[in-house]
Parts: C-alpha cells; structure tokens; sequence
C-alpha cells in the first residue's frame, strides 16, 4: 500500500462486499446472497453479487492501487474510480440505453456499485468467436454521438464545461495512453512488445520520419485539445452486447479530449477484426465500421441543429468542418491504435489469439501497415467509404 | 455586493491600504507615507503607496466586484486577483526582466501588492505619442517565448501542465473574451459600438460567410486548445516600457489556451499604430511587428532544443508544426482582435483618439478590412515579411 492508497481504503472480500449489498438494500432482507469476483484482476476487483433463487444481481466493481499487468509495481491512482462513476453517470443522463446504472459510489473504498450486466458477452469476445451483433455499431454510434455532443462546447456551454473539463482532468491515466499509444510503439521502448518476426517491420516503422511526424501530432491534439468528456479507452473489450442490447463501460480513462479518440480506437478494435478473420467473414466488419460512423454522423448532426449553445451553430460550414476534423483525427488515432496493440506493451486477442504463426505474423503486419497508412493519409481521406477502402487494400 | 464577493472582502481605502504596506513591513516604520489612487477604475482599485523622502514606492492592486465599464451591473469574479497574482508569480518565475515582483497577495481582499513601475510609461501611450521603445517588441518577443514555452507540454512535462491548467480554469473572464472578441463582433450583437459611418462596412463584415466560418473556427481553438497558460490580455495597454525597460502587467484573464492567441493580441495592438499613423511613422511599427515574431520564434526554437520534454522533440518537421500553427493562429487571432477593437464593445485609443471624423472613419475600415484578410487569408500566410507585407496592402 503506497501513496496511491486513500485514508481508510481496503481491498474488499466476498464477505465485505455481500457486506456492502446488503447495507445499501439492493436485495431483500431474507435473500441468499452468492458473490464471485469475476475481474480479469489486472487493475479492478469485480464482484458479482446475485440473490441465488431470485437471480438477480448487482456488479460491486473496486479499484486496486496498483496495475497487475506489469507486475504490482505499477501503482495507479485509485481515484480512477470516482472518475468512472462520475462519467457512468454523465454518459448515462445522456445516453441512458448505453450504459449501466449506477447504484452507488464510494470514493474512500474506490467503489463503484452498477447494474448487473452478465447476461451480455463482451463484443471482443464475441466477434472473435464469430457472433454477429447487428444493432452494435448503430448503438455505438448514437452513443457516441450522444456523449461527445451534450458534454462539449456546443451542448453544454462555456461555462459548464469548463467546470466539467476541469473535474476530469485525468493526469496518471492519460500519462498511460500517451506513453503506450502516442509515443513507446514509435521508438526503441523498453515498454514494447512484439515477436521477433516483426523486427524489421518495426524497425521501418521507427525510422519513418513521416509517420513519426503525423504521430506527434495526434499526441498533441490528444494531450491539448479539450472538445467533449472522452471514454477514453473504448476499445470492443469496454462494450457489453448481445444482438439486441449494447453497454458502455469503463470510462475510467474519462476525460476531455478530441472527440476523434474514443471514434478511432472503436474503429480500430473492429478493425484487427477484419484483419484477423478470413476475407469470406471480413464483409461485416466492414458494415460496422461504416455503421459507426455514419450514425455518429448523423446523430450529432440532429443534435447539432436542435440545441446548440454555440452563436456560430449556424454558420454555413461550420458543422461539416467540425465532422470533418473528427473524421481524420478519428483514422489517425484509429492508426495509432493498430500499431500500439500490434507492438506495443497491450496487445488485443484478435491478433494474439491467432495460433498459427505465419497467420499471426501477417496479420500483425497488415495492422502496423495500415496504421501507417491511416495516420499519414488520414487528411486525404473524406469518406467512410475512403477509410474502407483503405482498410480492405492492405488485407 | 453580490455573490462574487468573498467572505471578509472589503474594498480599501487610502488609509487601510497604507496600513496593509505597513503591516507588511515594505517600508522602514518611520516613513512618511503617501498614497494615491490611480486605476482607470473600471474593474480594480490601483494604490500607489510611496515613502515620500525615499522616493520608493510599491503597488497594490485590488479587484472591484464589478465592471464599471459597462455600469456597476456586470459582476466580475473576485477570484481573478488570485489567478493575477498566480500567474505574475509564473510568468516572473521564467521571464524576470520583463514581469512586476509581486510582494505579496490576499484571496480575501482580491489583492495583490507588487513593484512599482510609474516610472514606466504603458506601451499604448507612449506609442499614440509618438514615442519610440527600441526594445519592446525584442523583449515582448522573449517574455513570449519564455512564458508560452515553459509553461506547456514540452517546457513543464504533461503532469505539471494538467495540474496548472486546471487550476487556471478561469470560466468569467475566458466568457468575456468568447463573447467580445469571437462572437458578438461578428453578429449584430447588442453590445457592439461604432459609428454610424460604419454601417456599410460591418453589414458587409455580418454577411460575409468565410470570415464567420473561420473566426468560429478560431473561436472553437481559442476555447478548446490547452497549449500553454497564456496572459490572456496581451495589448499594448498591458503593457509598462521605457527605451530600455519592458514589464508586462494585468494577466488576470490568465488561461490555458493556443499560444498564438497572446501573439495575435499584441501584433493586432502594434497593428493599430500602423493604422493611425501617417504613412511616414509606420515603417518603425513594422520593424516592431517582425521583432515579436522573430525574437518569439528564434529564442522558442532555443528553448525547445535545450529542454524538452517530449519524445518527438527531435522528430523532423514538429517543431516548424507548432511555429507555423502558432504563426497563422496568431494571424487569426490579431484579424479579430482588429475587428472587435473597431467595432465591438471595448475600443482602443489609438483608434478612438483620431479626432479628425473622416481620418477616424477610415483608419476604422482599414483595421476592419485588415482583421477580415487576416482571419481569411491566414493559412496562406508563412512569413512574418507576408504579413507584413498583408497591412501594408491594406493601408
């Protein structure tokens, strides 16, 4: 226990969780109360609490102050957690379908209390498996048409945001995005991790000076332009789905940043899909990128007319700029993604899970190379239908 | 006094402002000390105490809970005395030479007390009478450098900076700059103020769509692009020089925001100097405008070499990015503070003194039709020789 420890905080038990149900009356008084923690345990507890003959449940999700994956060395601040159930709870006013509900709180134990939502898969697990979930990426695209519209500028005004940006300011988790997506893959790191086969592509990549230079560039834009209260890490393991049925979660990266973020790292997440799958398959992925992104456009259009804090709202032009900026920052965090789970310290399933080697190599590659393109042609690009393109020539 | 006023604040007087110098023991008990009022009174009280057979003095300067310049009914934050006396303790910290001392400074009482500097004369009054300060511009040039760098990602690393720029968060005074330099010029707003000779030229200024998608464009950059804490009010009204000696004063609209925006405010208020001036004084106006861009950019490029934190520091081309984004940002950003100066709510006397009406009126059109250029033309623009090159075309 370090620093990172807040006064009075403790790891819960199963016992101490049940405890918790219990005292905030979730269940009835007379229930049988069962509990597994089912995290993955690299940086949150995650306990599954349900009334045994009334299957019914509650999620108790607490924060560790440290990050597992590197070892319980990494500490890591447990005020992430307040940070998620603030944001759970702004993007639930504003898109209520999408994300779970929030019960309860608490800063002290770095707890959040939240709807049960184990009836649902994972959309990564699930799209590896081969599952289709055709209402995903239309949800996904109003959601994020919702949450980054009503939290920014034109939604909310001046002055509220402001009061919202600063609330979220988000130092050690950002710190982990702009070291492990925005700069480690692109040099020599220590924190890098890929298969020797994929030395010489790396090497190549390090010595691209153009992509080095489109790089930094969106690592400026993520770390100074404040346009709408991010997720931050929306990648297809931080959605719940089933065919009918789509949930956010995880917002514990939340903070204010450009909207083409959380955009292109879904994007890129459906994208190792298309990479990893074989052509026959790929057809679909292609639907959902497509589906994203014309959702959030026109869902943010609606919204952009109907309420806008912004005396410019209506000025010819000014919309499709602002969609057009998000479209070409998206593909260039969309590439940054592609790269950074290809070689970087975080990898993703879709890609590792690939047993054969040759397979996984060449899939590897197609990823890092697409990610190239995407990142130093992203402002040629002005389409959808550009960006799918793209994708399906370097497969 | 209304809810902006803080527990315990009261305005000073002569005698309780002499008491607070003494308390302080900024001057020996014996001396005889005199003080006068001398603010423009429209949103502070500014004592000058000085020890009357010494001949030293110091400042203390006191936030009003209101803007007279509009009537006592605009509140104004309290609260922007600590974001004032916070930000002269930055600025001074890397740019000494060019920042007052401050003494000491009171959230209650929203005061600051500082060096005195009424041998100085303000920068905008000795320039409207025809006095020359060789070195303003080179130390302008520096203090930009100094302050605009150190305190952004590169100059203080990415946690520092997330840190100070949440508690720069300064929602009040960053409204009244959205509103009277980016928004309200352009339409016809209730607070705009000019001649009736003008109408033609701002009706046109309201019909023309490329000026107002590009200034909600800058708008847009002013309000969501945390590159570094700027002054936030960097005319040439803010500024103290002599021929030898340049201290930049008021930062009380201190914010993060794009560096290009303190540029811009101080190359549009030289700006008005060419304006009014006959064609015969203008060349040494000129000469001022290359020095701030040149001095910006030479002793920028020194900083960023020495001492950056950023991995892509070296990276070709990033460098030449961020100089020529903050190049054309500031050109944007002088074309409206051209504009707003002209005929928005608050002038400047450069403009404003021309007492020969037809002089006026067209000195008027001509800084209106130079913001117009500026904000349009901006991203065709790569040196500072085409900018100049730019007013004199449109005088």
């Amino acid at each position: 226990m370090s620093v990172n420890t807040i006064q009075g905080y403790e790891p819960l038990t199963s016992e101490t969780a049940i405890a918790l149900a219990r005292r905030l009356g979730l269940f009835e008084k007379s229930s049988l109360l069962d509990c597994q923690e089912i995290g993955d345990g690299n940086l949150n507890y995650v306990f599954h609490i349900t009334d045994v003959h009334r299957k019914k449940g509650i999620i108790i999700k607490q924060a560790l102050p440290y990050a597992k994956v590197v070892g319980e060395s990494w500490p890591l601040t447990l005020k992430r957690a307040v940070i998620e159930a603030n944001a759970l709870q702004i993007f639930g006013s504003f898109a209520p379908d999408f994300v779970p509900k929030v019960y309860y709180s608490d800063e002290r134990l770095a707890v959040t209390v939240m709807e049960d939502l184990s009836h649902l898969t994972i959309a990564r697990t699930g799209l590896i498996g081969g599952k289709n979930y055709p209402l995903l990426s239309k949800h996904v695209g109003e959601y994020l048409a919702k949450t980054l519209y009503h939290t920014s500028d034109y939604g909310l005004g001046h002055g509220k945001k402001k009061e919202w940006a600063k609330n979220f300011t988000n130092p050690e988790l950002c710190k982990i995005t702009e070291d492990l997506v925005f700069t480690d893959p692109f040099f020599d790191s220590q924190t890098n991790d890929f298969e020797e086969d994929l030395t010489e592509t790396v090497r190549e990549l390090w010595n691209d000076g153009a992509v080095q230079l489109e790089a930094a560039k969106l690592k400026k834009s993520f770390i100074t332009e404040q346009e709408a209260l991010l997720h931050g890490d929306l990648h297809t393991g931080s959605i719940f789905a089933s065919r009918t049925v789509t949930k956010v979660i995880d917002p514990e990266f939340a903070f204010y940043g450009p909207i083409g973020f959380d955009i292109g790292q879904y994007i890129a997440n459906l994208a190792f899909q298309a990479i990893a799958r074989d052509p026959e398959n790929r057809e679909v992925i292609y639907t959902h990128i497509q589906q994203v992104w014309e959702t959030f456009q026109e869902q943010y259009t609606i919204l952009w007319m109907e309420d806008n804090k912004d005396t410019f709202a209506g000025t010819d032009g000014y919309l499709d700029f602002v969609l057009k900026k998000s479209f070409q920052d998206a593909l260039g965090f969309a590439g940054c993604e592609l790269i950074r789970r290809s070689i970087g310290l975080s990898h993703v399933k879709d890609l590792d899970g690939i047993e054969d080697n040759g397979r996984r190599i060449t899939a590897k590659k197609n990823a890092i190379e697409l990610g190239k393109k995407l990142i130093k042609e992203r402002i040629l690009l002005t389409t959808i239908e550009d960006a799918i393109q793209l994708v399906k020539s370097r497969l």
